[in-house]
């Protein structure tokens, strides 16, 4: 008998799928630094900074960012309900909270937030996500077509699952992306068709350019089948105009293509002139219902003012499949058997909020606003400070979370990474992290148009840390163009 | 041009391998107890019962089991950290749990509990779970080994994720298995190599039997990556001796599998004569390392004493994979860039809970234990009844959270459900929920050998429910069996 013997496992022998993604955000620069933070810890001194800063991570609450005390406040009586009934808990708790707290957990199955929920989430809570949307959008949501989900990545995850049947199944996304999209595309076997974004003008989606895209694929035999759009865009940080939304809607409507929307940045809007409307709002406005185009909106408690990312909370709102369809998401989701509750508690807490009236509402708007207001002063200084640096631009600072400045390298630097194996833009990362102990993302992990180095900084480190980042990014800079300027 | 213009998205357009796989436990038949109840809530009294009673899922909290207070209370003050420093909250809380909380929250990035935390889960949380398990084993466990989850789950997917290159490799898995084995090694395109458990000697595994079907797959060609192992039994509940845990780790050593260990009811062992071992604790026993035997341990915050699933955390613990395996382990992990905090803090709590000498110990060992035993009279109660039935056996129970009993029935029953078009178990479940409100896993959701009919019923019910049940159950059966006796 002639036997197969099983190899033992290595990285050469695990599926090949996983080996070939990557995920550059939490890859090899984090590597990096998580070794220099070992030797701060263990030489003090030793290194010309005393801390790591991680902006390579839209992580609020890691640097500093404040979670909203109502929602904590409920989040903590949901953990405890006996607190709820409690007189001492009036001296800790606000009234508003206490109530919020016993409604959700009276609607919990067996009243306990540690029971398993529907696969779907609990109804009351998928209820209150399908009011905010409503009250969001102007057009109705319904708790049916929600799914509350642990955070977007499971939920993109599951989409792509759905939608990808083999290598010849292909998801338009834009580039730059977001690298889930790639990574989960290659993860379950489908094919990503990329289309550029346009950094010359302030990273737009040129529908021409989708069309030419899409065009190009079907000719090469792929059956494309869903176009990711990111808005506000990551890591570019540009708001799209209802214009173009509509030229998407519009496409995507004739093409036959699911419309993927992250929209998980948007109460990540700091441009007077710009604000967020939902993909749904808009095909709703043109007039089109589910019958005529289906799009997932994808939304997350990790975002916002909120930044509630380690409670991995989110939901999708799926509009435009027939029941049949429904029911095998469904079945998909059950494999994992519910989201966690208090992500999901959270997420409803974040499309429902406080209300005028609501005893929590001044304080809610006062520490919204104040994070709010805070964002737009550290996006503005570091944004600053990038374009004041020799040979680096950045592009004007629309939404969400990062800043996505184009570095124009010295031909001895590009060079010197080509010696080292490594992208230019690798190279300086790492060369900033070693000078400085901030840490950013290499643009090439958002796989942009070749030849062009970027890297990606989260505005997010508070305001104090920012007023020291910033001369430290300089000097850095400044020694880094004098080394090769040649 | 000729255009692969995309069809709409439909359940014949999916992913086939989404369609294709069933999972029972949350499958058909509660979409039959959904309607029930929805028809319970709309027309009151208008069906033989008041409440549907869900016996499908090991989902304690639903059916009645209060969590621990230590865990909630540390949870609690860990999503309201500036409760930890209010006097106010000393009438509250525990001096244990507000130190336990204090030490978790200086422990998590930014010191707070909505940060990002890495993608293996927060360090000082993955080694309170080596420890536990160092205290649990007698043989050593490295937090680096540890990679918390969001639930077993989530891991389970994640290492088939690994494993699965082609449908060329298959994995080991015990049947009747548990279906998310059976499901997920569908979803990655892998090969399910089942064997059989022997119902007729206490869902005995047999070596002779694994050898046997690891024999025939190589020889179809099959490369066998890894064996699946329930222990304690799901949805069988028996506990494995430690002679034929022996056996199965010279067996996978011998053969190069992995073994894929499911100890998530590692704390629902109810024999006397019969302890929980780990499989690592097996392997170290008889003298194999890190070098010589892979194994990957399951464990979940979702059942035990503690049944916490509502909340999905868990961990897994790898052992001998190389360094570059686990780097690609990580890296998958980070896709989904870390489990939920308060699932981390959980499982951390569970593998380290207040020892003697701690202010709560006592409370915590009285809750414990006031579980622990009435989940054994729950389970003799119910043991007894499905045993009083005619036509009905149910081997012993010694471990997990269900009863499997095997139902003889009559011809009679089984032509009517033939002519339903559905298997014999699945006729009889759906006439028990029509009748009595309970909600059990038809048995061939779990496929065992075929032409015998089981279902899987929880015991977890509270002790008056079940008091309610037994007799609904027994009322029934008679009148199925006089319907169908012929």
């Amino acid at each position: 008998m002639s036997y197969n013997k099983t190899p033992s496992i290595t990285a050469e022998t695990i599926n090949s799928k996983v080996r070939i993604f990557t995920y550059e955000p939490c890859g090899e620069i984090v590597r990096h630094a998580r070794g220099l933070e070992q030797e701060i810890y263990e030489n003090p001194g030793s290194l010309p900074f005393q801390e790591i800063i991680y902006c390579n991570l839209g992580n609020p609450q890691a640097l500093g960012q404040r979670p909203i005390t109502f929602f904590r406040e409920v989040l903590c009586l949901c953990d405890n309900p006996p607190l709820i009934y409690r007189d001492e808990a009036r001296a800790l708790f606000s009234p508003c909270a206490l109530k919020r707290a016993k409604k959700i957990v009276e609607s919990l199955p067996g009243r306990q937030s540690g029971s398993y929920t529907s696969s779907q989430g609990v109804r009351s809570l998928r209820e209150a996500v399908a009011n905010g949307i409503s009250a969001r959008d102007g057009f109705p949501s319904r708790p049916e077509d929600i799914f509350l989900t642990d955070g977007a990545s499971s939920a993109i995850n599951l989409m792509m699952q759905i939608l990808i049947r083999s290598p010849e199944d292909g998801i338009l996304c834009p580039l730059p992306d977001y690298p889930l999209y790639s990574a989960s595309i290659i993860l379950h076997g489908g094919t990503m068709v990329p289309y550029n974004l346009t950094e010359d003008s302030g990273w737009g989606l040129e529908i021409f350019e989708v069309k030419r895209c899409l065009e190009d694929s079907r000719a090469s035999g792929l059956t494309v089948r869903a176009m990711v759009v990111i808005n506000p865009g990551n890591p570019t940080g540009q708001v799209m105009s209802i214009t173009n939304q509509e030229e998407i809607v519009e496409f995507c409507r004739k093409e036959g293509l699911v419309i993927l929307a992250d929209e998980v940045y948007q109460d990540n809007v700091y441009t007077e002139n710009k604000k967020f409307n939902s993909f749904k709002k808009v095909a709703r406005s043109l007039g089109y219902d589910h019958n005529e185009l289906s799009i997932v909106s994808f939304h997350s408690v990790s975002m916002g003012y909120y930044g509630e990312c380690g409670r991995r909370g989110g939901y999708m709102e799926i509009c435009g499949f027939g029941a049949d369809v429904m029911d095998e998401i469904y079945k998909l989701a059950s494999l994992s058997i519910c989201p966690n509750i208090a992500g999901q508690i959270l997420i409803s807490l974040i499309m429902d909020p406080p209300k005028i009236g609501d005893g929590s509402f001044e304080t809610f708007m006062a520490e919204k606003e104040e994070t709010c207001s805070s964002l737009i002063k550290r996006a503005k200084a570091l944004h600053k400070a990038f374009n004041s640096l020799e040979g680096v631009s950045c592009n004007k600072f629309e939404g969400a979370m990062y800043l996505f400045p184009l570095l124009h390298l010295p031909p001895l630097a590009i060079s010197a990474a080509e010696q080292e194996g490594v992208s230019p833009d690798v190279f300086y990362a790492h060369r900033l992290l070693s000078a400085t102990g901030v840490v950013v993302v290499p643009g090439s992990g958002f796989h942009p148009i070749s030849g062009r180095s970027h890297i990606r900084c989260t505005i997010l480190p508070d305001e104090e840390k920012i007023a020291e980042m910033v001369p430290r990014l300089q000097a850095f800079h400044e020694a880094f163009m004098d080394e090769f300027r040649g």
